[in-house]
């Protein structure tokens, strides 16, 4: 999917929301587990119930893996099902990849070519020749890992590099520009450090941004959409379990629509 | 595996060898594709032909899931095949994972538990929380990347941070040791920078080094021998190209373990 396409789905359903579909079998409602596939089975209620509100769906790479092979069939069904029934909604593997270049480049081959997702989160500490091998291919995005959502976010992160103010995430942000642009390159930054954001917009003002950290974790959506969304709305806001978990009875597809649309008209305030 | 009989295995066969099983469909041997499983079959026949002098295996997780459900197969019986008929050698999920701590669990749950490897490479970036959820399995082991062996190491890695001589991969190495210990933690450090590995040791002298890029990328292995190797033999080194792909026809596992037992030799001038 090319920026464009992004842009005109989030002015059309005015959301920038961004399901995270971390499935967990031990979390799913218990009747669907005598399903076949109980974790497509939830995957798909959830993205019949959400996508009206939704412009992105970001299965975390690492619930389908701890199931094996059968975990690896889980995502292959439901990217499929993304791409088929759902053309216009963006997908991300959130799989948080980065490696030597030849390596590297057998991950873009996985997650682009293999199972067609339209983009990847990547790791940044390797540096350039293990981000470039996921860029250059046609209407596929790299989102980089600049400032995350989580506790230890700070350990390295935020360390102030040689005798300057910069910070790793803002050099992570510099040097990064070398290797993609705002057509094929987006950033992690977490929502809990909402405070950040105006530094981050100030070293990449036209690039899409991944915000996880909403709800669970404590992150403010108004103050996300305040201090990050650009000229164009190059936002994108990621809810999980504040979303797929709502409910765990039988309702819960209902339930998940109904806090995505919740999302979905805060949101919509801001987006013109 | 704990780290006594790692040592004792390096002591009886005289060999700090780690074999990368970077199996790449493209560039096995032709007549291997006919087989059911040719990436299993060309795994299987690299293990008997070299673990007479090798003491640990590292399946490169990138080649396997560029197959998708395919790929994993092959790894699951890659990874039991070793438990199973070699259970004396060290086994490394060559991975790079590291995400916020539920997710992380889950890949620690996805390569200790179902798999069962005895380690896992881990990626820094975003700090002790997305570290620590590897820790604390019995016999299981972090193998966190400080200094690596590609070009790009030197974007971030080398960095000096706040007003001090400390490089990022020096501030990696100490906030670690608050995450594990020299009986669960080891470094990835790259053999292209020899002449680092002092300083790491000056760090971590009692930690197990994992250290790539002899061969292929240009590392000297004496260098590293004599740089790297402390009281106990607590290093490994990585050849993935050099041993695997030494023969491209239907010698390729006789020549292999050729190639390994031409490192182990050198090796073994150094391990006491």
């Amino acid at each position: 999917m090319n920026r464009q396409e992004l842009v005109e789905q989030i002015r059309k359903k005015k959301s920038v929301l961004c399901v995270g579909l971390d499935t967990d079998i031990e979390k799913i409602p218990s009747f669907l587990l005598e399903k076949e596939d109980p974790v497509f089975e939830f995957n798909k209620a959830i993205i019949d119930a959400t996508h009206q509100y939704t412009v992105a769906y970001k299965p975390n790479i690492a619930f389908y893996e701890a199931l094996g092979v059968k975990g690896w069939q889980s995502l292959e069904k439901t990217i499929s099902y993304l791409n088929e029934d759902y053309p216009e909604v963006f997908t991300i593997a959130d799989a948080k990849r980065g490696d030597i270049g030849n390596t590297s480049a057998r991950y873009a081959k996985a997650f682009f070519e293999e199972l067609n997702f339209d983009s990847i989160t990547v790791a940044p500490y390797m540096g350039s020749d293990s981000v470039q091998p996921f860029t250059g291919f046609k209407n596929k995005w790299v989102i980089l890992l600049a400032l995350t959502s989580n506790p230890g976010a700070f350990d390295f992160q935020t360390q102030k590099q040689d005798d300057s103010d910069e910070m790793l995430f803002e050099k992570v942000l510099e040097e990064s520009k070398k290797w993609g642009n705002a057509d094929d390159m987006m950033y992690v930054v977490g929502a809990t450090k909402a405070d950040y954001l105006r530094k981050v917009r100030n070293i990449v003002p036209d690039n899409f941004l991944l915000v996880p950290g909403v709800g669970a974790q404590g992150g403010s959506l108004s103050e996300v959409m305040e201090n990050g969304l650009g000229a164009e709305p190059n936002l994108l806001i990621n809810s999980s379990r504040g979303v797929i978990y709502a409910s765990n009875g039988n309702d819960f597809a209902t339930v998940a629509g109904e806090k995505a649309k919740e999302l979905q008209v805060q949101m919509s305030t801001y987006i013109k």
